[in-house]
């Protein structure tokens, strides 16, 4: 997806094209994911961006229009980014549904810790933002929590197949709930610099979703 | 909390107090409020926000030394408002313990649409936007979500002696998860502008906290 584009280096100003740009492009990208993860957007002035990262004025605006049009094109290699890590985890067809969220869960704690709590979810932060941010941003955000959402459904649907699942509850609603509970765990979790609320929420989102167990289920109400 | 100190009066530069110096404090907190509830507070500059709001800055600064002590007063403001809306409705004897929850919960619900859900929680964006934010506000944060935790721990503890929950869990682990999901919801909720994620949440949250029937519990692993 971040393949430079010869169709679009044709347009626009002329322009030189020195080796490299590719990188030029990746790099504001990279540092991108990195500010729109740790801090706020509609903080970050563009100039101050730019000056960071030692990227010129007039490198960017070969490649975004605008900074709405940058934080959109970050906001979106992101979303793929994190669709292709869920996939690996919920895919992986060597572990049970269940683990493979777990797993998805684990790896993601692991990542918080190595950032010290620092970076949080991209997604989350956009949305937070919100009240900053252009109206834009707001079916691109959402498009990305469907698209997540599919994938855990995906993967509990198979543990609802196996008989692990409450079958009194839709996969779609689990898949729903495990996002919305996730970006508040992560938010509690860069609060107080520790992965406990996302195990405190993964513990609990489990044990609400869980079959129980054919004698109980009977009885349920 | 929001009575005019006369000690504080009397320190700082010499300053005839006019009438209505009260008011003008009093302003500034609520369009804090509203400001941090809807908008960003690092994204937003304070000579922005003095000029929408109408306040010249030495008024400003006569109550408050920086931006981030008008934040942080802002935020112990809304912490304390928040607080004391939950006891009206977790303290409500007239009520089930999980119903006072449930009508916090409406309640909280019409407020997201009476604002257009434009205003989310403050202590929420906040959290967010640490980030960008002096860590300063670290502890506060962390201090309000505990307090508010305490408060429907102490709902749910009736709620757990009346066994109405599931006695396997304990009332502050739920009561943190309450407050995990609460802020992911209300995320959500902005992002779509629909109370529909709350309602999902609350669902999730209830059908994991409750007693299953007596005979589920025996037959529970």
């Amino acid at each position: 997806m971040e393949t430079p584009n010869s169709a679009k280096r044709g347009r626009g100003r002329p322009r030189k094209i020195h080796e490299g740009a590719f990188e030029t492009k990746e790099r504001l990208i990279r540092h991108g994911t990195a500010l729109l993860t740790e801090r706020g957007f509609a903080s970050t002035g563009l100039e101050q961006f730019l000056k960071d990262v030692g990227i010129p004025k007039g490198s960017f605006y070969h490649y975004f229009p605008s900074k709405d049009a940058f934080g959109l094109a970050v906001l979106q290699n992101y979303g793929i980014y994190f669709a292709r890590k869920l996939d690996k985890w919920l895919l992986n067809e060597n572990r049970a549904p269940l683990d493979r969220l777990q797993d998805f869960i684990d790896d993601a704690k692991g990542g918080l810790a190595r950032f010290s709590f620092r970076r949080g979810c991209l997604v989350g932060n956009l949305g937070q933002e919100l009240g900053s941010l252009s109206d834009e941003f707001r079916d691109p955000l959402e498009d990305i929590f469907q698209d997540w959402q599919a994938r855990v459904k995906a993967c509990l649907d198979i543990a609802m197949e196996n008989g692990e699942l409450d079958n009194t509850q839709s996969t779609n609603d689990m898949a729903a709930c495990f996002w919305i509970g996730w970006e508040g765990a992560i938010l509690r979790a860069k609060l107080v610099q520790s992965t406990e609320p996302v195990d405190l929420f993964a513990r609990s989102f489990f044990m609400g979703i869980k079959a129980p167990s054919l004698t109980t289920k009977l009885n349920r109400e």
